[in-house]
């Protein structure tokens, strides 16, 4: 039950674990984009809300949180600003405030929240990261091959496990509804009911098609071609038919050549019957799929008027997008221990704090995370007790002993064996265990 | 002049080069308070409205964002949720909300943009990032010295130039008070004017001392204690008659005594007219000074009810804040040269897009930035052009005399020597090339 504490419906607060965990990720995800050369794009969290209203449909725009004028303004209710919804909006924003600035062609990544006032539910939150990578300003097939390695590395090195491209084109869809010879009225429906083969039988889709208006015998061949094990030949065969279809198949077929070399055959894959939902792209479509997470993980496709839609000037794009909270729940949880720090400075005598804050600053400058007890026990028994909260693999000591003889003692938390080092070298020792473990 | 691709009034977009910077500052602050033992915080953009409305008095409370509430509600142009003013009412929220979750005492920074509808001006943003670094749970006056060694360390690393601490304790200024006689009434006035003593003459000070109904003798006589050559010495001399001012000098001497192994002695220094403006700080204060630059780069102190005045629970803290952005403006600029890859890999035959993509990967395995031509020109000027605009070291050529012989030409974009390495010794090849350079 939420308490008054509670962060707002649909969002979360990221204690230090969880935290780090997904800045660890969103560090992988930086560095490949970056070795690709991309390069990173930060926009602000809000844009006047003309950039953003009549962008994203009207279902969409009731989602978009809206935010109140300020001051003298405040009372007439009205919104002036909003939060942004995507990453892709601020993006064709951009493209317009700076266009000569920007290299050509302007390969950008973004990671940032985006808020959408959907209603909150598993895994689906009201704040949420967004992970974009585009290619704005050039045609080539190579951009989109590039995009789909650049998100195949981040997949991979992020560890998730059994995942694959489905492989598409918008051309191979309009050269389907082509070839089999669909009403034009009918195309966009017919497209969105065949892309349910994933999840509805045959029959279904079949149902479904002539409910739309598609006559029974068409829809029949339809699926059948779709459904049948040799599919993918039956339909690459049918599309010869239509030169949008061969077109279509060019753009698959290049992609696959380009890709063959970067990846597991098996992890990229022809899929007819997939669509995307979204109605902007006009080239290539991409998305991923992985072991046992429903849905799609990763998605994107080329879009070569959508940044002109969008009020940028018009230039051709291609670009993917990470569905990175979705990855981050599907990745396997931390091996459990928490640690906070390695060299845990005990306090035994107020007389001796200054000496523990530079034994703390010496095993910090030996590259580890210390700290010294901050605590009102003057116990070494409590002391420790708290070390061994921390996680720290080592607690120093130092006692009268210790100070007649220039030392400070070294526990290892582990064994309990405890050794007297020279306080000068106390760093260096401290490197050496930290190297040797 | 904005123009309507601008991003709103008092936000900014960070385009690759600032972002990197801004970024490169920001993990080396992360790595600083990790070493130390603090640990990451994030919160959402927004809160509830109540959560936020009256902590911060009524001037600050209409500068907050307010969001619109959504569907059905949106009519009433009423808000249910804002944009965080700062990241101390989320702590205080989260406090409450994990208390027995979080270790005790809970260290934790937090880095992240706030937003607040001040009017933009020079260095003054309505979205900028606050860094807050701060310990809940212990009355130790390790922990303020623990806090300041870490923000220390932070300006160390960033490399801002000619910084010091200026170091008080609220206790001193009640003992000040005490010591000099000055009214009750009249206190909390007079400090406020006293710490403009680095920013008026003295004769100003003491009208405007007056001014708030100071004796003329009173003023005079606290202005000439705080401003003689030997202010310092002075000023512990009146404090050691107020049994206040003597707690307040013993808080001062300890943190001076913890610092001083910790930081050149000449970087903090006992400064008794500092106030710090906020109301809430209890005991040992500070602020961070830097050659150059106007008014505080960084401030902190203890605060032992604020948590619970926040609506957290009763726990006594003490912290600092990092004027992030302000240090940024300060650092020393970048070099000039910007540079996008390490590699760039031409395109000289559709043929060989496949191998080029492979060289890419070659590279970039080798730890470099590596991106093939995506543009349309076959000519290798036109590419070479491309590659020194990336800012690249080394481009790479393929054409029929290495398809033949098996190698790929890497040319040096600095000298423009080429040479004919074997493909499959090119990953290795260009690492050599980078451990060298």
């Amino acid at each position: 039950m939420p308490t008054q504490f509670d962060p707002p419906s649909g969002t979360r607060d990221f204690l230090a674990r969880e935290y780090e965990t997904r800045e660890r990720a969103f560090t992988l995800i930086r560095s490949v984009f970056s070795r690709y050369g991309f390069e990173p794009l930060a926009t602000p969290a809000f844009e006047r809300l003309d950039v953003l209203m009549g962008k994203y449909g009207d279902e969409s725009d009731k989602l978009i949180f809206k935010i109140l004028r300020r001051g003298e303004h405040e009372g007439t209710g009205e919104a002036d600003l909003a939060l942004r919804y995507d990453l892709t909006v601020p993006l064709a924003r951009v493209a317009a405030a700076y266009g000569s600035q920007l290299p050509v062609p302007y390969k950008r990544y973004a990671i940032g929240p985006v808020w959408r006032a959907d209603r909150p539910g598993r895994g689906r939150y009201r704040e949420f990261v967004q992970c974009d990578v585009d290619t704005l300003g050039t045609a080539s097939p190579l951009a989109d091959a590039e995009v789909v390695c650049a998100v195949h590395d981040v997949l991979d090195g992020l560890g998730v496990s059994g995942f694959r491209f489905l492989l598409n084109s918008r051309r191979v869809l309009a050269g389907l509804l082509d070839a089999f010879g669909v009403p034009a009225g009918l195309g966009a429906g017919v497209l969105i009911t065949l892309d349910k083969l994933d999840k509805l039988t045959p029959s279904q889709v079949i149902a479904e098609l002539t409910g739309r208006g598609l006559s029974e015998a068409k829809a029949g061949e339809l699926v059948a071609a779709m459904t049948a094990p040799d599919a993918a030949e039956r339909i690459r065969e049918a599309l010869k038919s239509s030169e949008e279809g061969s077109a279509g198949l060019d753009e698959v077929d290049t992609m696959l050549s380009l890709l063959a070399g970067q990846m597991p055959a098996e992890r990229v894959q022809f899929t007819p019957r997939m669509v995307r939902g979204l109605s902007y792209y006009t080239g290539p479509i991409w998305e991923v799929t992985a072991d046992g997470v429903p849905g799609s993980i990763a998605s994107g496709g080329r879009y070569d008027h959508l940044i002109e839609q969008l009020g940028g000037p018009d230039v051709p794009g291609t670009g993917g997008s990470l569905g990175i909270e979705r990855i981050l729940l599907a990745l396997p949880a931390d091996d459990g221990g928490h640690s906070r720090l390695d060299v845990a400075v005990t306090v035994m005598d107020e007389r001796f704090a200054a000496r523990s804050f530079a034994f703390a600053a010496a095993a910090r400058s030996a590259g580890l995370r210390a700290s010294v007890y901050l605590g009102s026990s003057g116990k070494l028994g409590r002391q420790l007790k708290w070390a061994s909260d921390q996680g720290a693999r080592w607690a120093l000591i130092y006692g009268g002993a210790d100070e007649e003889a220039g030392t400070v003692t070294v526990r290892d938390m582990t064994s309990g064996e405890q050794s007297a080092v020279p306080a000068s070298e106390l760093a260096a020792h401290l490197a050496g265990l930290a190297g040797r473990s």
